[in-house]
């Protein structure tokens, strides 16, 4: 099975592609797209959606996990994230591929068992479950392997039950 | 110059489609596109994708004026709007269209001449400038055909200027 795990932004999009097989988890690629905050809103969204586009196109993933942001409190930012999760969604529902969102405290609670752990921790058990031994530059590109992981446990754990 | 004006929701999106020539507004047609609140997010936005893509095929306006939601204070409300209008955006902008957002009272200023109009108001303002001798049922429909028309005065103005 391959997933893409993504954490939406209107600046940057983090992605991750694993490919899991009998529990084992191998990292396909994982970036950021990031469209500049200099544009019009209406050129950020299209670019993004241009950008995930190909990205679909070149990996196929057949299983898309979004991060769901937690946006207590801020109205501007609740509307933003709105529309660059809207872009991921509508590309992965015109593909028919399966959308499964996921809260950040249950990203944390699947990948370091824990629902509080840092960024820092995060960075840290996703490296070492994904044996990658370089450092992921970009924390939305960790997070959204965060969130592949995540799903793929999430998946695992649905199929037991 | 031809119009659309697009009021977006994740159930009720309304749309109307006006004609301009020589300061002449002439109705081409207006609804809304209602998507059941009972589907999952994925399915809601792609249903709302398709159908307004729908739109943008048959009736191929060339400028599109966005109501630009009044959202002070509630977060779940603005990630659901957030959501619709990327599915807008993303719409006319895959068809290289400019696209213009007003405020509500922006709206109700150009439309009634006092923004702090009743949606009543709004309706009758309507249907008189645009010679619409029928009810308007949806309040959506209404709103979007407003939309259309500020955008067109807007347009006129900077004209002028």
């Amino acid at each position: 099975m391959r997933v893409i795990g993504i954490d939406p932004g209107t600046v940057n999009t983090g992605y991750g592609i694993l490919d899991e097989e009998n529990g084992k988890l191998t990292p396909v690629t994982y970036g950021v797209v990031t469209i500049s905050s200099k544009l019009p809103i209406e050129k950020r969204l299209f670019n993004l959606f241009s950008e995930l586009n190909k990205i679909f196109d070149v990996y196929k993933p057949e299983e898309v996990a979004l991060e769901e942001p937690f946006v207590a409190g801020n109205v501007k930012s609740a509307l933003a994230i709105g529309r660059a999760q809207s872009v991921a969604i509508i590309i992965a529902a015109a593909r028919n591929l399966p959308i499964s969102r996921y809260l950040p405290n249950q990203i944390k609670q699947q990948v370091a068992n824990y629902g509080m752990s840092s960024k820092q921790q995060i960075n840290q058990m996703v490296k070492i479950q994904l044996g990658i031994g370089e450092n992921i530059d970009s924390e939305d590109a960790t997070d959204a392997l965060a969130v592949a992981i995540c799903h793929i446990n999430e998946s695992h754990i649905s199929r037991l039950a």
